[in-house]
C-alpha cells in the first residue's frame, strides 16, 4: 500500500496508494507553508546488505516494514500519527491492511496521549475516511471479524472531503477532537 | 555523525556517533519498556536508482541527507524531536554540523509549539548537554560565530548525566522544561 516516492524511474507500480498519498503530500505541504502544521512521511525503511565504501553506493538492499505507521509530525504542540489505506472493496476495509507489530504502536502512542488514526479511503466509492486509534482498537478487541465494515466507518467515523486547498483536510476532524477532549 | 544501524556487516564505520547514539537508542528502549515515552529513530533516506522488481531488490541506491532531525516522537501527548551530535573539539561545537535546512526545520517545529532540541556530547571531555532548538536559534541570530563555545553549553545548557538505566535520561529535563511553561 506504499508508494516510494524516493524510486528515481518512471516504472508503473500498479498505482497502490498513489493518489491518496499524493493528497495527503499536498495536504501535508499546505499545513507547512501555511504555518498550520509540520507532518512529514517516514522515509522508507530499508536493510542494506551490501555498500560500496570507496563510492558510498548501496548495490544490494531491499524494504523493510515500518513497524509505526507512515506520517508523523507535530500540530499545535500535539504528537500525531497516521496511515494512509486505500481500499478497493465497496464493502468493508480489510484488517490484513494493520500488521500485529502497527497495532501495538498504535497503542503505545494512545497510552503516551499521542493523537493516532487511519486514513482510510474506499476507492471505488471515493469515500475517505478518518478512524481514530481508539475505535481501530476497540473493533479489533471485540469483533471477530476480519474487516470493518464500511457501515462501521459511516455510523462512527468523519468522511473527510476532497477540496481545492487544502486536498484533504483532515486537521480540520483532530481540531474538533481535541477541543472536545 | 550517523550510524546506519541498518548495515548488515561487521565493517567498522570509524565509530562515527555510535556510542551516543547506541546511549540513546537504549534510553528510548527503556522509555519504550516503561511506557514513559515512544521515541525512535527515524529510517535513513536513501535514494533508490534502480529496483529490480521481479526480485524486489535494490540495485543502486545512495544515502541522503536527512533534511528533518534524525529522533522524533511523543512525550505526554507533547511533540519531541532531536538530533544526537558528537565533537571531538574540547573548546566549541562546530555549527557546521547543523544544515541550513534542518534550522528552518528546528524553526518550524517550535513555531507549532513542538518541543525541540539538540543532545551535543563533546567526547574529548566526557560532557552531553541538551541545547533547546529556541536557545540555538537565538545564538545563531545574535553571533557571527561558526561554533557554540564550551562556556556557552555550561552556562546557559543543562548537562545530562550517564547513568545505568535509563543511560541518558534527557526527558528528566524535558519533563521540568513542560512544567516551567
Amino acid at each position: 500500500m506504499r508508494y516510494f516516492s524516493n524510486i528515481n524511474t518512471k516504472t508503473n507500480y500498479g498505482n497502490r496508494g498513489m493518489v491518496l498519498e499524493s493528497d495527503i503530500n499536498e495536504t501535508n505541504n499546505y499545513y507547512l507553508i501555511n504555518n498550520i502544521a509540520v507532518i512529514y512521511k517516514k522515509p522508507t525503511p530499508i536493510k542494506i546488505l551490501h555498500l560500496d565504501y570507496n563510492t558510498n553506493k548501496i548495490t544490494n538492499a531491499f524494504f523493510e516494514t515500518q513497524s509505526t505507521l507512515d506520517y508523523n509530525g507535530v500540530y499545535k504542540g500535539r504528537y500525531i500519527e497516521f496511515d494512509a489505506k486505500e481500499t478497493k472493496s465497496k464493502t468493508s476495509f480489510p484488517l490484513s491492511n494493520i500488521h500485529n507489530h502497527q497495532i501495538k504502536h498504535i497503542e503505545n502512542i494512545i497510552n503516551n496521549d499521542g493523537i493516532c488514526f487511519l486514513i482510510v479511503r474506499f476507492v471505488s466509492l471515493d469515500k475517505t475516511f478518518l478512524l481514530f486509534g481508539q475505535d481501530l482498537l476497540e473493533f479489533i478487541n471485540k469483533e471477530d471479524r476480519k474487516s470493518i465494515p464500511l457501515s462501521y466507518f459511516i455510523d462512527k467515523c468523519k468522511s473527510i472531503k476532497l477540496k481545492y486547498s487544502p486536498r484533504l483536510d483532515y486537521l480540520k476532524i483532530i481540531k474538533e477532537f481535541m477541543e472536545v477532549k
